[in-house]
């Protein structure tokens, strides 16, 4: 018996599905068992229809949900309109009418998510979004299946194509903030408004699914601290490479002895690690484990095809539970109980780029002050003394973020010291 | 009801089941929905059942195979003896006994799995061997459950960590082949005979089972053309660089129009790529495909604890199965017809490194070689003129097996010119 889906949404990444079910239709039938077919595909007026319709896009067009979640024909609802409204609605509409349903929609699962999980449960059906993190990279589903026998220390990862593209201008080619944004809204990587990308807020909703896959355990978007890449300067590029680094967004996730510490920061990764050639609008997800020890999973974050593939994937599987007869499990089974990390177990080393005024003592004084909070240095750089004013760069040893926020107070108050810039410095 | 392991040895990888049992028992027991105990584990003799009882190993250790086969209490039967017998023979007799199967022995997948498979397959057993392909790398299952929208044109794997290691050496600290192979024998990388994981028959053996999940084809391990590292010289390595490239050995399966094509060889690598980055005994597959594009799954090709885990995934994946009712399944379901590749349409470029004597004319003969075959040159680079001999160092433009096989053929019988190496160039 034929799959039937109904799409909602027929933008960048729903319009790749007919590629994959016309290109690859031979393989997925057979994973499938069955015929996957497109029986409606809901946009949003008429305009809209007739414009496809002219296109050559021979599908049932709709323009009411209604005609999508009363037909009882279609097994699988298709989510691919983006946005919390009314992407939330039609999404409980379709739970509720009895649909499986299949989404990419990160910003709406990382907010609602339990409730839309909860729902699915309470029906027994399907609710799966594979393409929500990393697009092309099947991360959900191998954390889920594959990685059930490890325990999970830290996931890492580069989860933001457009930032990761405009570090990897900034990185390889020295072009400032500004230029790299400018090229990266030319591209069309970047949209008009860039502050969820740049800001880290995309990579934190993905820190939050992955919390749940990894860690078994559901923290809010406001549990996420994100800072962006905005700060970044030359000068902190060229430090890094001078230093043995390259600077990335990190998405970390770590689970300590008094909980989970999720964050997203411009980091220092060494140029051995595996992250630091993960380079343009390329994503990838490093998991550190007790088991397997390191591993990382590597694709396009992004991108029609890549995105419609896991999408598609999603379909799959729901087609292979419904043959089954096992299609009531959640996307992700393992749940403990959430705990959040007390910030003084949340240990790493930082870089500091602190500018003083160029006299004597500066240093022993900058010393004293992290001195006082137990903090340690590894490396100690004196930079671009002009006469009046000289740039200190300090890595420390490890420090928890509780002295990380008291050094900093503590250099706030103190008004010839001006802290440039602090980020994160990632081990090998 | 608890599930009932019977564990076929007890060496490096058996002996790291119970550090997972125990450090993620929680984890495991809530994924499989049952506790998972070791009831008995087959040793050679009564010796090393003492050995190993007096060394505070706490099993019911057993010297024959038939105390496991015929223990109605065990389900799964999960041999990590190695070698072809009496591996073999044991699994067919847990199978036929009705026990579900786990291995990681790739040697035996490789050129007897298919009997074993439909074994397996008529009994509707589960028959599970994820560690059998870069031990901690979850790739089988992932192909075969996250990748099964998409279509895999090529795979390119650094499968084999003993060569991979060697090679990162002669690239990063400019070792012969020699200094390298002896300090991979003092660190336990290589065996006394090295020749399985030199010679790239290890890696073959990969290829065979990453055909079947990867393109749904069963190849031949004679259908896998094998060469391996024991030819590259100093020489290689270092025009390699300064051409931009590193020398890895690469597993790489394609799908052609005429069919599949398999092998395994020394290969240039473009710097860029991400498999330049996988270094020492880390392993990786790059997987090419029509959906996701360029994806790639990085972590340790061995070792106790990762190959323990993947190990311990195909348990638990069992365990699940065995829940739900589905457990007669095939652990790869994608199969078509084999058909092996023509070689006129297996196309790569190539390196040649050419002795010639160091006089007039030779480059023109050479071209003219070359160019009888329709092969056209994309580098050339002339070394090490000294008066008697020099090297020359080609690169050519795509060119196919065929062409290969007749140029070198031609370039043989030409007694002034020797091959000194020629290796697969791969692309960005
Ligand atoms: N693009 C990617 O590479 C990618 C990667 C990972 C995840 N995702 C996620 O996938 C989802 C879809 O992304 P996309 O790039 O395909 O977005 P898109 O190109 O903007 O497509 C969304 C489509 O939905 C339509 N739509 C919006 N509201 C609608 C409504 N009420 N009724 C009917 N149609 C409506 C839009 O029409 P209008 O244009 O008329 O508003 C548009 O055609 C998003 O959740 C996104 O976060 C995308
Ligand atoms: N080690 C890795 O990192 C790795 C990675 C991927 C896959 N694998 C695969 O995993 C399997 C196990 O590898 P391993 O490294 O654990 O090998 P190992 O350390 O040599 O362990 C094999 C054990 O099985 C025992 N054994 C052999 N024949 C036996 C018999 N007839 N009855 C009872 N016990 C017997 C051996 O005893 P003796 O020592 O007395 O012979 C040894 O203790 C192999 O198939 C290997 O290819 C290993």
């Amino acid at each position: 018996m034929t799959i039937k889906l109904g799409l909602l949404g027929f933008g960048t990444v729903a319009s790749g599905i007919p590629f994959l079910l016309e290109e690859n239709g031979e393989k997925i039938t057979a994973a499938a068992k069955r015929q996957i077919e497109i029986a409606k595909v809901l946009v949003k007026d008429d305009e809209e229809k007739n414009r496809l319709l002219a296109a050559g896009h021979d599908y049932h067009f709709v323009t009411s949900i209604d005609e999508i979640v009363s037909d009882d024909s279609i097994d699988i609802v298709v989510e691919l309109m983006g946005r919390i409204e009314p992407a939330k609605t039609f999404i409980t509409k379709a739970l509720e009418a009895g649909k499986h349903v299949v989404s990419a929609n990160k910003d709406l699962i990382a907010s609602h998510g339990k409730e839309l999980i909860s729902l699915a449960q309470e029906k027994q059906l399907a609710f799966y979004y594979e393409a929500a993190v990393a697009g092309g990279i099947p991360i959900l589903r191998t954390l889920a299946n594959s990685l059930t026998s490890d325990k999970i220390t830290r996931i890492l990862g580069v989860l933001n194509g457009t930032s990761n593209f405009m570090l990897t201008k900034m990185v390889d080619e020295g072009w400032s903030y500004e230029d790299a944004l400018k090229t990266a809204q030319e591209l069309g990587y970047a949209e008009s408004d860039p502050t969820n990308d740049v800001e880290g807020i995309d990579a934190a909703y993905k820190a939050v699914i992955l919390s749940q896959f990894g860690f078994g355990m559901t923290i809010c978007l406001e549990d996420v601290t994100h800072k962006g890449i905005s700060t970044i300067s030359t000068d902190d590029v060229a430090v890094a490479q001078q230093l043995g680094y390259v600077i990335k967004l990190i998405v970390s996730i770590e689970e300590t002895p008094s909980g989970l510490f999720a964050e997203v920061s411009p980091s220092f990764v060494p140029k051995s690690h595996p992250l630091a050639s993960v380079n343009g609008v390329m994503n990838a997800v490093f998991v550190e484990s007790i088991g397997i020890g390191q591993s990382m999973y590597y694709g396009p974050g992004a991108g029609q095809k890549p995105t419609a593939t896991s999408v598609v994937a999603d379909i799959v599987r729901i087609a292979r539970r419904l043959n089954d007869a096992t299609v009531g499990k959640a996307f992700n089974e393992f749940t403990r109980e959430t705990t959040i990390a007390d910030l003084s177990d949340v240990k790493s080393r930082y870089y500091f780029a602190i500018e003083t005024p160029d006299k004597k003592g500066q240093l022993l004084r900058l010393a004293e002050i992290f001195n006082a909070e137990n903090i340690s240095f590894e490396q100690v750089l004196q930079h671009k003394a002009n006469g009046e004013t000289a740039r200190v760069v300090i890595v420390t040893h490890e420090m928890s973020k509780t002295a990380l926020a008291n050094v900093t107070a503590k250099l706030a108050d103190v008004v010839e010291f001006k802290v440039l810039n602090s980020f994160k410095v990632l081990g090998e």
